[in-house]
């Protein structure tokens, strides 16, 4: 192999190595902001709380990510993409449509009593902090419900088919009916709700369904 | 009536009228805050907001108030201390104890779409922003929680003394599970469910409960 071409094959290693690196960091920094976004809120985030959590310059942060608020938007969305299909990978992976939604109660019981269920649910604390004032976040909260719901519909039309689900509501509302459960869960655990107490309304909902 | 006499009273009743006033405007400037920490968020509120809001002067609002961080607990106390009397003034005020709970539902469903519903519930967006962090909102939003359930158990027990409630739960089990769900309509609501969806989820819940 001729040299020029060694060193240029060795330069687009580099190049894309360089290139993935970056993109590995801008990622771990993207869930840094997150994190930080979900634990403080909007309001109460400085820029000078981004710089020190996710070890960048002012001026590396502008121009990696944009201001507050767009950085603000794009974790809102990393998250709600991760409960998505967070969401649909337990619902797909479960035995039947209900043992789905029975497990993804579990889980939400599971962080009762936790720093993480203290934490609460970052769309529900956006939702209450900037709905319906940023047009934006309104929307990404309002794809975030369709498509949970969507998801859940589509394991309660199963149920439906194997005869498992109530015939007195259609999927749809039974679905906006588990949604909505959540959503006071995650205020309810934030709260401080016991295990127990979350466990009993997540017994009551499941039956409800049937 | 001897004239220092007369002089005597007119003072006392002066005084009296002077001291209601400024209990008025008091109670007055203290709702405006409560609104306005509603609507804004702690965080986002500056004192300037509140001096614009409550007409007040800085030292007014330091000398009637304290600091911003008191006047907010005292505006979510009196938010708390609002809504746990009103439900039960509809509890109290309905011919059976399920048709209270319907009441109490009929309400929320009445807000979907509406401004007020936008605003979504003051203790919700509190808890969202600023539990567990602040131990004093922590130990209003507790306090919020163990009275309402406390409502929802007393007239869930007089149902259950009438036959009218599943036997598969304990009275304070449901009225959690109640508890749940209109926490859960609040930010259902502020993120824009339509009436009919919120009518769903009530319409299920309240079918559960028999």
């Amino acid at each position: 192999m001729e040299r020029s071409v060694q060193y240029k094959l060795l330069l687009e290693v580099k190049g894309t190595e360089i290139a993935r690196t970056k993109a590995f960091d801008r990622e771990k920094a993207l869930i840094q902001a997150m994190r930080l976004f979900w634990r403080k809120g909007y309001a109460a985030t400085s820029i000078e709380d981004l710089i020190k959590t996710l070890h960048l310059s002012r001026s590396s942060l502008y121009g990696t990510f944009g201001d507050k608020r767009t950085l603000f938007l794009e974790a809102l969305k990393l998250y709600s993409e991760r409960v998505i299909s967070g969401t649909a990978r337990t619902l797909n992976e479960s035995p039947s449509p209900i043992d789905g939604i029975q497990k993804v109660f579990d889980d939400l019981v599971a962080g009762a009593g936790s720093e993480t269920g203290a934490l609460g649910c970052f769309m529900v604390n956006s939702v209450a902090e900037l709905v319906p004032y940023d047009p934006d976040v309104t929307k990404i909260a309002t794809t975030y419900a369709d498509a949970l719901q969507r998801l859940f519909t589509t394991v309660l039309t199963q149920a439906r088919s194997q005869d498992m689900l109530t015939k007195k509501q259609t999927p749809e509302q039974l679905a906006a009916y588990v949604f909505n459960m959540i959503q006071g869960m995650r205020i309810l655990i934030k709260s401080g709700a016991t295990k127990e107490q979350v466990q009993a309304i997540s017994a009551i909902t499941l039956q409800s369904l049937q």
